[in-house]
């Protein structure tokens, strides 16, 4: 970074050219992120063609749209024809409308509308993250041909570690990977060294179930079929580690009560941060007003025993971390496919057992502290202890079981962690609570 | 499944074993942990001998030690040998020492000794993820001799799509990518196609970095080497998506106040979820005295205004969701690489007026809503609200710089997260919010 700031500033180009050809597209891209868009472009226009597609390619999104702004349309429209076709798709979905327009201009009429077929896959499908950049045999041919083949076209293409094998509507019957087909003899027929037991998805899988196949099965690449089994794309596995990062990262958001983010943070301005950020917040806000009725109706109580209005936020800190364990465990047990909606009674009996013992020995703990370092009677140390043990039950029964609902009914199982749960736990915690009191102080 | 079961039940095992055939090995595993260990064992014997270590290798870490134990030492010893490297070592040190020193019996000393230099390797970091199954070429070798040599070799390697240089003190000179070997002309020397500016670890590199490094440069494999650049292992795409999956169970569990688990919950003892949950539960508890101690102080202010006490849940509330949004997001922007410490400054410029507008936003909600629908008086609404704008803003600021100071100091930024944050955020709430109250009713 210093140094490419260094060789502009002493306008040595020629220097800086032997330098940038030594780095990785993805460190080029990430210095043309820092940089200003006067440097950045000069950097950019010392780069080889094919590196700068690859530059370009690596760019975060945002900066793609950006970056587009600062270099001529004829310019742009010669590098993105160059894109995979999967990284195209995703620049194109990027930028506005009228740029897709001029892009598009000059593109033949058969890929313009396979690049609409793509903007149509819905969202966070498999049809959205595919790329048609994959290599095909038939099955007569023999091994010798393949390799041929793939010599032949195999440049350009996302991989040419698995290759598939279709007939001649198109449709999937094998595939074969190039370690097999290195390692056959050359004049075998691929018919007979193809794998027909493989393991692909349709163009509306989940992208989440795309992730856990990629994972379970150690694959490379995976097939996307449309609903006649003909190959429309494959998904490979650098792809996939970027869909499992923003899983990850969406999972994150909601449980923090955010709506979900896709742009780094520091790219995000202020308005934006603040939109995600303030529905939730305003919901749960609102939402308090509820424990705020119900000490209000607790007011006698309250007002007679100052001693138990202390004791508030540690029975609704405790019970909402108990809950919180216990439904972020569930999420990421659910994202992960440890749990299922078929476990829920082995969950519940499990956490009902864990939360009693948690509760029992939390309760004694608390209990010790009242009586002797707080010097509390011990009826109301009684109280508190008792509804310690009840709150944390009721918090890890909720907490284990709500995301395993989620789930079932379609909803990410996410949403159903954190704050929402946790201000619904506030209101049972003080019903709980007071409820003991009452009954125990007979106020 | 249920097929399975059907076909043990009826005894048809030559249809059982033809059904088994046709299934992934993963998918073999998958069952085998549902069955009873009997059934378990009699699916284990009807599998082809590479198939078994296919099944084997997939199976759960916890479950392999079980099976362990109901096969023959003899049998047992048999299988392991066929496990890849990477695949061994992450068995051997799962189960119990006396059965390792079983296993090893027979084993030549010189891999024994290469078993201990691996166990010897710090946990979480490249040399105790990677392999020594890879693909090496000396730089005078043709591209013919190394196509030979990859289908001499080849079939039990972890990945024969990338290879690897080295010179006779095993030093690594360059890797070539089989893509890259198959493009290229026969007869051309690798050191002529082989990149020599390459991207290496050492065998103590962090295994969170390993994974960033896989994502940033889309790769598929990764040298590891040791202090003198000799290369010692590879890593995989593969063994690092199993890595990113447990780095970001590890941040969930952190962030939710849990000790780490690597077991999946189904296989979790309730006496160990006890062990992973109660610590922090009980730390938090006992620091939750702190705002038992500060209400006890202002206890004559909360008896002459019972409306004050009412509000402080949701104060509470609102705050701690405030800062669980800058800290969770916080948490996920360090771990993708999109913060780093350089950036504190501008994160806290950006949280605080992030803050200062929900701020303003949520206290003129709650402002109406207590007025209006309440019913309060106006100085408490008043009091409430002011309260608000300040302790989200502290949260803001606190919740987002906590994560990147730990992560400075070399702490992992989840523990800076959650519930700890919440509680020390509830003490300042309660402070900031009686505060403004003395001042402004004189008590």
């Amino acid at each position: 970074m210093e140094q490419v700031i260094e060789l502009i500033d002493k306008k040595q180009f020629k220097e800086l050219r032997n330098y940038l050809s030594t780095l990785h597209p993805f460190d080029i891209s990430e210095i043309m992120e820092e940089l200003n868009s006067k440097h950045s472009l000069l950097v950019f226009r010392l780069l080889s063609k094919d590196m700068a597609i690859e530059v370009f390619s690596h760019m975060e999104p945002a900066y793609q749209a950006k970056f587009s702004e600062l270099i001529a349309e004829e310019e742009l429209r010669e590098i993105v024809n160059e894109l995979n076709f999967d990284d195209k798709i995703d620049y194109l979905e990027e930028i506005p409308a009228v740029l897709v327009k001029k892009i598009l201009k000059n593109t033949p009429e058969s890929e313009r509308k396979l690049i609409n077929q793509f903007f149509n896959y819905p969202e966070y499908s498999a049809g959205s993250i595919m790329t048609i950049e994959f290599i095909d045999f038939k099955k007569q041919m023999t091994v010798k041909d393949s390799i041929a083949r793939i010599r032949k076209i195999g440049y350009d293409k996302e991989t040419i570690y698995t290759c598939y094998v279709t007939d001649r509507f198109r449709k999937l019957e094998g595939i074969i990977s190039l370690k097999d087909l290195i390692l056959a003899d050359e004049y075998a027929k691929i018919e007979d060294v193809m794998q027909s037991d493989f393991i692909s998805v349709t163009t509306t899988t989940d992208q989440e179930t795309v992730a856990t196949t990629f994972r379970d099965y150690d694959l490379l690449a995976l097939p996307v079929v449309d609903s006649e089994n003909r190959l429309v794309g494959i998904i490979t596995v650098d792809d996939v580690i970027d869909v499992m990062e923003e899983e990850v990262t969406e999972d994150f958001h909601l449980m923090a009560g955010m709506q979900a983010n896709e742009e780094s943070y520091l790219d995000t301005s202020v308005k934006d941060l603040v939109k995600k950020r303030f529905p939730w917040l305003a919901i749960l806000m609102i939402s308090a007003a509820f424990t705020r009725a119900i000490m209000e109706g607790y007011d006698s109580l309250l007002s007679s025993v100052i001693l138990l209005s202390a004791n508030i936020p540690m029975l609704m800190g405790t019970s909402g971390n108990a809950g919180s364990q216990a439904s972020t465990l569930m999420v990421r047990s659910i994202a992960v496919g440890d749990v299922v909606f078929k476990d829920i009674f082995k969950v519940l009996w499990k956490e009902l057992r864990v939360s009693i013992s948690i509760g029992i020995g939390l309760a004694i703990l608390n209990f010790i502290s009242l009586i002797f370092f707080s010097h509390y009677p011990l009826d109301i140390s009684l109280i508190v202890s008792v509804t310690l043990i009840a709150t944390i039950t009721v918090a890890k029964l909720i907490g284990s079981s709500l995301p395993i609902l989620a789930k079932k009914i379609g909803l990410d199982p996410a949403i159903m962690a954190n704050p929402m749960i946790s201000t619904i736990l506030d209101a049972l915690v003080l019903i709980t609570y007071f409820s003991i009191c009452s009954m125990a102080l007979g106020i």
